[in-house]
């Protein structure tokens, strides 16, 4: 139970006792890919030794339970654990199969941060299904569809126990704001959440296979079409095809692209949408902003495309570009779509674009989605609330006395959220600027990897930002396997902290967490 | 007289009489380049047409006085005005001479902004007195003595119409979050500004032409001395000097980054030193972190230089770098203080440099000088409250209900104060992505200039930020002449805007200034 405890130490045991139970719940979800290991034959082992571990892991943790209140402190540190001990426990099916450039711990806890986080970056060389395995290449996928809509709001929403005070932790998780209570009750909303994530990504499965069945498609057949929706909805990224959705035919881009920007959509609009009332949606301020954050930047890239200058070279594999109204269009869209959502998927490699359209689209790469979805990144609402900031300094400027609130939608956004939104802006950036510099520094320790400074800034904020892919090296069609472990491991920290949107990891390492 | 009108319009010809007045006392500064024409038998015409013009043109506007009061918003169209029509008439000594690259209108225009804003970005070819003649490089350089601690601070000490409610003017040109009032007397507290900022501007003429006396510094004579005090004091940059301060030995070199590190200090603490108090200096939390930020910068780049990999190629005239301790640590810091206190001054080409230490170097670029300095750019005391502001927003996370004031000092600093702080580097940040990408867009419609990603970004904070050069093309052995006409314009603007920190001007096009 959350309480708004006046303990005076952290008991920290009760965290780690829910840590504890959700890693047995977690444990579960291996079984996915083991019923699929068998009908594939292919080896089961990977999944069963993940079970094992993480159920009776799970239950270990739980012994560890003080039987205290989980109070606000407790809270923070339970989703930041949750965080990092899923993750761990994720690694168990790479190093356990020992197969692949994913068999060494570092990779493994990579590929497996990056997955729950649903960054999407990759450590995973050369990736076909034939090679890895359809089962290990679902648990790839698993991970980021269990971790877009929230670990611990999954949680919430089976529990009956974390459904008493639950709104605290989750409300560290979800990313924006705070996540809209849909009901007075908080288990009835984590359902609904999830309950609509589920069914947009089996309607996504439907149509990704529908255009299969109706010829369309001829390399989307079922298991395609469920890998990319399970790795669409949560803006994961994971394509099991090693050159992403560049091996599709453009119906199935467009598909994506509709998909990807529902899942970078607030959910509970969703919800509002389902109940009869779909203006909640239309009207909606973040939502409309994010349509047009994600049209513009789409627009200006496609008309650079279309009219030659957003090419460096001539790209292969995806027909005319220059002058072609349609395939300019989408490929402009789709990289825009896929940035803004951080979902990740690429239709054409980025590498072949002249960087006037590079540094565009890395822009773009600090917007994030709406809150309240699976997406990254700063998030839409942030940026709406800046600007409402902005233009209220400047109207205080000139009448000192005016007093203004600050309004989103017909609700008064109070000072507090204004200025914890502008200071997560700052540590966001701040992090992103020294991240690129250390990653920089340590990228010339391999020869393998050479960066230019764009190419440096957007392996800092496709981590920190769960965005996935880069420029240069770190591009939608390579891997960011040739880093050094220190700048993976540290990458594996952005992602991590990225998902949790930085405060509510790094308030645990600040001395006043731990005192009174 | 400034009151806190209750007029419901804007007095525009308020502002326009004042902007006249002010035209009027510059108006009489060509007469130093006039003197100097003299002397070395140049052309002294632009500098009489110069005075004539304007000294007549601001008898005419002063004309248009409709004999109100100055209000609050008359005040921000009189301090916007003054800095486009100074910088205006300032193009007259070019474009009457005729010769070289700036004889062109916008040339003209771009050169004299940037001066005034004590930028730095050029657009002369070929830089040398030999070419361009000691008067009119002297006009160049008096630009920026001028800008530099603030026209209207000026006013204000030598015009006692001003001094009564001269602060509020003088507070929306002074960079930082105010003016600090030295005295109840705001034309003491100018004066005293100015007259430090005039003593140090002797005091490095001085040290400068003592190296050439002592026989150490062989070409730095008296006019080199003086041009460079009056480019240094006002973090402006504009060396008469083609390769900037790679022209000079070691020993100046060090100098120059003593007088650079006094021109981006807040120049009310040497007021508290004079009159006997140097722990205002030495305690002032801005002042250490300034030091601490140049040093540190300073101190990676050097590293990197030391070390080889900051280096791309073989770096000429400046001998060997990498390895030894004096040179690595002299480029670092040079081009650490020259960036950060914003002046723009160079020791070596940075386009030798790996793009790691250019990456570090642009970061850089957004710190700025000290509030109440010369210099330009975000200033570092607005960095020291963003991160009290993250340290608050952590702290009550955890705690909730804790009320805790972020303190400066001693003094408390109001709520708005921190929130007018955050939408201004929101805002400045936002100008930047813009500008990054529509000039570079321009730039692609000119073949002779070719960005990369990295060198774009350069140019926007180059110029919004008003530090000078940039990268690549734009470096601080180049010029940006080979911009489009619409490009320079839009860098102009650029100028205008960062030296007067973005709010003060953007006000001016919001609906609600004309309003009631
Ligand atoms: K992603
Ligand atoms: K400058």
């Amino acid at each position: 139970m959350v309480t708004a405890s006046a303990r005076t130490y952290v008991d920290y045991r009760v965290s780690v006792a829910y840590v504890g139970t959700v890693l047995k719940f977690i444990g579960i979800t291996p079984a996915f890919p083991f019923v699929l290991s068998l009908f594939y034959g292919e080896d089961p082992l990977p999944f069963v030794v993940a079970c094992v571990v993480m159920v009776l892991g799970g239950g270990l943790l739980e012994a560890v339970d003080s039987g205290g209140d989980l109070g606000n402190r407790e809270a923070f540190l339970l989703v930041s654990l949750a965080w990092l001990v899923v993750p761990l426990a994720g690694t168990i099916p790479y190093l356990v199969a020992g197969t692949g450039s994913v068999a060494g711990p570092v990779n493994a806890l990579f590929e497996s941060m990056s997955g729950f986080t649903t960054t999407g970056a990759t450590v995973l060389e050369k990736i076909s299904v034939d090679r890895h395995g359809h089962a290990m290449m679902l648990w790839r996928q698993l991970t980021q569809w269990l971790g877009g809509m929230g670990i611990l709001v999954l949680m919430v929403a089976i529990l009956p126990e974390l459904s008493v005070g639950g709104a605290q932790v989750i409300d560290q998780e979800a990313p924006g704001l705070s996540l809209e209570k849909l009901t007075p009750r908080i288990q009835v909303t984590a359902r609904a959440l999830w309950g609509i994530y589920a069914g947009f990504t089996v309607l996504a499965a439907l149509v990704y296979y529908g255009l299969n069945v109706a010829g369309i498609a001829p390399n989307m057949g079922l298991y395609n079409a469920v890998a990319h929706a399970l790795t669409t909805l949560p803006t994961g990224g994971f394509s099991p095809e090693a050159r992403s959705m560049e091996a599709f035919v453009p119906a199935v881009q467009w598909a994506v692209m509709v998909f990807m920007l529902v899942a970078g959509t607030n959910f509970a609009l969703f919800w509002y949408v389902l109940r009869g009332d779909p203006r909640e949606l239309i009207d909606n301020t973040e939502f409309r902003s994010y349509l047009l954050a994600a049209a513009g930047v789409g627009a200006l890239i496609s008309a650079l495309l279309f009219a030659g200058v957003g090419l460096s070279g001539t790209p292969e594999n995806v027909g005319t570009i220059v002058g072609n109204v349609e395939n300019s269009l989408r490929q402009g869209l789709f990289q825009a779509i896929a940035v803004v959502t951080t979902t990740g998927y690429a239709s054409m490699d980025v590498n072949t674009w002249h960087p006037v359209a590079q540094t565009t689209l890395l822009f773009a790469y600090f917007l994030g989605g709406s809150a309240g979805s699976a997406a990254g990144s700063i998030k839409i609402v942030r940026w709406v609330l800046v600007t409402k900031g902005i233009d209220r300094s400047l109207f205080t400027s000139i009448h000192p006395e005016a007093v203004r609130p600050i309004r989103l939608g017909k609700e008064i956004v109070d000072d507090e959220t204004v200025r914890d939104v502008f200071a997560f802006i700052a540590l966001f950036l701040g992090i992103f600027v020294v991240s690129t510099v250390l990653l920089y520094l340590d990228s010339l320790r391999t020869p393998a990897v050479t960066l230019s400074g764009l190419d440096a800034m957007s392996v800092a904020i496709a981590t920190l930002g769960n965005v996935g892919p880069g420029f240069g090296d770190v591009g939608p069609m390579d891997s960011f396997l040739q880093f050094s472990d220190l700048g993976k491991l540290y990458m594996t920290f952005l992602m991590w902290i990225g998902r949790l949107e930085v405060l509510s990891v790094l308030v645990i390492f600040t001395p006043s967490f731990w005192r009174s």
